[in-house]
């Protein structure tokens, strides 16, 4: 496997960091799975009163990690595993976490890392950050869980406009849009976020934990369960030539061929 | 009856076009259905990729055709059947059709506007475009349904101010409440949003269907059904003193008597 | 006790005053009890079409009473009786008028006048106004219902930033959020409320109070009746060492030792 999610705390503070060295932090299968052992640990931990989630190297997350598709993608019980296992394991593990989480982001936050951004409590970016999830280039739709959660985070008109035309937005408009708390220069990044987590940390952490279980039981009465019963067919996709083609498009570098 | 909703296809593109000459393209109750068939008919067509909605002569659209409404307004009954029947039969098609639609509003967005609006993926405006529903102005509220679209599209702070003080807002300030993607000049839209439906055109249509049902399905989530049900009394105000005046007033061409 | 909540009926229009002078209009517990008397004689009268909810003396509200507090917060069930009684009986009670309610915000507008603020229609501020809910500096968290509302109108982003970091911020800001109507310097905002509610006062009175059962009752769907119940826990906090620390610091005048 690629890539690793790696955690370090100091004092009463953790830091998350995504890191799959040239590929800007895509998400494999097996960091899915780390980032879901780390915030499992992090709610365990009584000590730890705030969270950085950060990528490596000048960005936050590509996406997914695509080399690995072709290998589970194309059939729809392997695709929901993928999908309801992995992913959403990882991100669950993120909503489940009591301690408030701050996201730093820069360079791309797409597809997977703009989810992973939709789970955080603060999220402060660069001006040069993009975000969007530009998956139909890759002939596939988002997860309905996954789309109901950055719906919630994004809103809907912007989820529509990143799925349906692959738009991918700057920090200033996600900031107008409502994603983002703040928006500063790239080198005052770390040290915005830095100040931001020393003002948590001072702050009652009873108090904290207390006010995420409260935003939780709210997000649950608006949560995406029943929505998930209702696309029952959300993964039946897999064999479809039109997926096919996006993936093998993209792993061959050539423009897909969708138009009929 | 008067004016007519056209559907033209070129390509993998459909343009449908509200028509209403001498009265803003204002919806008539056969504009209504036709607006139901049209989507439903762009519904079952697998060439269609995208669809644009316009209106003639530089007016998306100004709301309902008022020159009908004494018909059929004052009785519970008909009106019931008037917004829940016609009205919602059309909004309902566009929000139940699986192809992305791009709003390409110019003039006025108002009252039924706003409404066929809040049905589309994409909204695009020219600058000097305005959004509203002033129709306590005419003595009668929005049906509960409609206001639940709206509500949703636009935002409750905004919905509010709209309903209950009539008021009018421009293109920027809807971009700024992220009710619109873009603004631009009056000029410019036309190709902007042509460009917008030719990077749709380009993605996974199969994706695209995918990822509106699931949006679809976490609407249905939040839907206004059990809203509608605790107004049971929604349409009880038909034959009031104030509904009637509004109208009459505004047929007449006279301000409304409303203060006592 | 101290404080009062004033209301002048001139015409169609009600005004209601928040105040409690030395104390930037804090609330007692007083003061809920009036505010929901208040606000449920407005309900009954139909000469009434329009509220503004002000606050005395440059400032809107700054929070609760935080003099009273020693005296019930550290027993769950006096705090809970505080909370779901008092607090969220005068919070209901504006909720459920069907007049229009404006409010006009100058200076602080901090914890209980956030919530204030949020059962409001149209909401205006001068430019120099301040917005949050720094609680988790006394020790606790918001409570759950309290939580719900906030969350719906200030959006979910900045009611997790006030709460969990403790973040205040200015009126230009909260207008991008979405939370304001409109901004204007601090000598302009009495006229300009004066306007909107004229505007009110001139549209149809039914057509206002129908369309506020509409969204009422769209809010009750997506209500936190469910949430409150899945925080059964809520008012366990009530006797903890933080909590105690957090107050009786305030009350102190001296800074929280949180930090463990």
């Amino acid at each position: 496997m690629s890539g690793a999610v790696v955690v370090q705390v100091a004092g009463s503070l953790a830091t998350v960091t995504l890191s799959n060295p040239g590929k800007l932090n895509a998400m494999s299968r097996g960091m899915w799975r780390q980032l879901r052992a780390v915030f499992e640990a992090i709610q365990q931990r009584c000590d730890v009163h705030g969270v950085r989630l950060q990528g490596d190297n000048g960005h936050f997350c590509a996406g997914g990690d695509i080399s690995e598709y072709a290998g589970f993608r194309f059939e729809p019980a392997s695709l929901r595993e993928f999908h309801e296992g992995d992913v959403w394991g990882g991100l669950q593990a993120m909503l489940d976490c009591d301690v408030p989480i701050v996201a730093q982001i820069d360079g791309h936050c797409l597809g997977a890392g703009l989810e992973m951004a939709s789970c955080c409590d603060l999220r402060i970016a660069a001006e040069g950050a993009r975000f969007g999830a530009p998956i139909a280039r890759l002939g596939f739709p988002m997860a309905p869980r996954e789309a109901a959660l950055v719906m919630r985070a994004v809103g809907e008109l912007t989820a529509r406009e990143m799925l349906l035309s692959a738009a991918v937005l700057g920090a200033a408009e996600m900031k107008q849009r409502g994603f983002l708390n703040q928006v500063c220069a790239a080198d005052a990044l770390d040290a915005l976020v830095a100040q931001r987590l020393d003002a948590i940390r001072r702050l009652a952490p009873q108090a904290a934990r207390l006010n995420k279980q409260s935003f939780r039981a709210l997000a649950l009465v608006l949560s995406a369960q029943p929505a998930i019963d209702l696309v029952a067919n959300a993964y039946d996709y897999a064999a479809s030539a039109e997926h096919r083609e996006g993936i093998h498009a993209f792993i061959e570098k050539r423009p897909p061929g969708f138009l009929r």
